[in-house]
């Protein structure tokens, strides 16, 4: 009844924003995501019989606000096991937690993985993703390793994660960090807001399916520049549509702004960079790996060291020897 | 065969974006301004026999470019008057130019109301209108003082500037120059970018009839805080629409963003302050006369005294003595 698992965060080239069933976490619309192996959550569980309630601890602390949300989703699986024993789960982050680096995305795909494990559930991992989607909607991508796509599907069983390609033809990400506090308006509120008083929000989802088919032939053809412009677009999309709702959300700071400028100067100058921001203020970059050098430098003369990350594309999520 | 005039700056609550007719200008929605008593533009004009060519002459230098568009304006009259004489055209401008704070507007009202008088056409300010319409868009509504809605008509004639109130209810605008530079993509290419590659563009102007009617409503209830959320949310979903076009078209600097969430902050703090940027790097504040010393000293926490202006409704345009 223990086991241990590790899960790398992914940044979606396509954006989830909006979701069709707010309980179950049922997307209005698909998207792909690059899984990174810059950024992973690494999961202990361990069901006990001797707990008398469920235990948390994030990064050695102990985190009572996300362990609703834990035992709710650990309560999914103690449902298909039929038992009711509690469970202790320990997660070391190796994400900047809640800054649009997908924090959950890693947390709750790790913490799927170790569960499946521990319980002896056996599930392969299309079928552990739909699981993994209630807990948090953007880690249902994380199952996989390289490209994934999301499948919105209509219920809860078709709803899942589907392996696309590995992404080993140069495809890269540079991270910018901006700002590593928790942001002032949470995903699952933005996306209420969004829904309920943007104009374009019904043609924002509408859009997106156009965007990913775009995207998934982009990938076929190892077009790293395609698939850099399509997320850009998407991207920039998603942040138009919440700057259209009202009042409007800017996730958007001042150093973001100037992180975008010098990404549209890039460009100008011949690399393959283009933006990829998520629901927070910090700036992610399409690139390929071989220019990653390159592009580095250039943010150098604006931002900190320890403000830029790069990645290449991750691994499936998997179980780690205890 | 000579005349003067003053016209001043105007800045839309309602804003004007996209061309249905791009020779004409008459625009896809209409729109509705504050005219502004701290920026204007004076213009004297001269149709001199012994001219071979027409002048132009900005601020005491000679503006070849602006020449162009200056003469095919004065075709306009000169059609009507049934003459083929040049002209020396001297402006000054009250504004910093081409850095969104609408200096051609002001510029070609001025200088079509001293035209109307150099010729003695005899033109009211509404059939002017449309002729002024013809030299720049926005120009249409500085025509008028206060508050002037400029009517998206369907043909030359009717796409005019309408009196709408004289705005003596303390409405006022700060005004926050973030770059008195020229902006890099013209308002014209911008324009015309985003009506080809924006998915959003159609709901934009449809969803500005909607802003208009509620904008006028609350300019009858002379209700500020109504007028500000109405214009705030009109130009962020501008800005949006630009931000949604391929690839994305963001005015907005760094800079712009440190004014945009100083404001939110104020809001929150009770003031009633909203933004209005047009497409430029500059930021428009919506307030209360009566509260824009509060809102200058929060802002010059950041910024210094230079960039910051404050102006109440300006007058029509009119004819200056010699």
């Amino acid at each position: 009844m223990k086991a241990k698992a590790r899960a790398h965060a992914n940044i979606a080239l396509i954006k989830y924003w909006g979701k069709a069933d707010e309980a179950l976490i049922i997307p209005n619309n698909s998207s792909l995501s690059l899984t990174l192996d810059a950024f992973y959550t690494d999961t202990h569980v361990h069901f006990d019989e001797h707990l008398a309630e469920d235990e948390f601890i994030l990064d050695g602390k102990s985190d009572p606000k996300t362990l609703v949300k834990i035992s709710k989703f650990a309560d999914l699986f103690r449902a298909i096991k039929g038992i009711n024993t509690r469970v202790r789960v320990k997660s070391v982050n190796h994400v900047p937690t809640a800054a649009g680096l997908a924090s959950s995305a890693s947390g709750f795909a790790a913490l799927g993985v170790a569960i499946n494990a521990a319980l002896d559930l056996n599930m392969d991992a299309e079928v552990l993703s739909t699981y993994i989607r209630q807990g948090s909607g953007s880690a249902t991508r994380s199952v996989y390793g390289g490209l994934v796509e999301w499948q919105k599907g209509s219920n809860t069983t078709d709803s899942k994660a589907v392996f696309i390609d590995d992404a080993t033809f140069d495809l890269g990400m540079v991270i910018v960090v901006i700002d590593k506090d928790e942001k002032t308006i949470s995903s699952r509120v933005g996306m209420q807001h969004t829904i309920e008083t943007s104009p374009y929000y019904t043609l924002w989802a509408k859009d997106s399916a156009r965007d990913l088919e775009a995207m998934k032939e982009a990938i076929s053809n190892k077009d790293i520049d395609h698939i850099g412009s399509i997320a850009e677009h998407n991207a920039l999309k998603m942040h138009a549509t919440m700057m259209s709702a009202n009042p409007a959300i800017i996730y958007m700071q001042p150093d973001s702004l100037k992180a975008i400028q010098m990404v549209q100067a890039m460009r100008n100058e011949g690399l393959t960079a283009f933006i990829a921001m998520d629901a927070g203020p910090n700036v992610k970059i399409v690139c390929k790996l071989s220019e990653s050098d390159q592009i580095v430098s250039r943010l150098k003369t604006t931002f900190k060291d320890e403000q830029i990350i790069v990645s290449g594309p991750g691994p499936d999520a998997y179980v780690l020897e205890e």
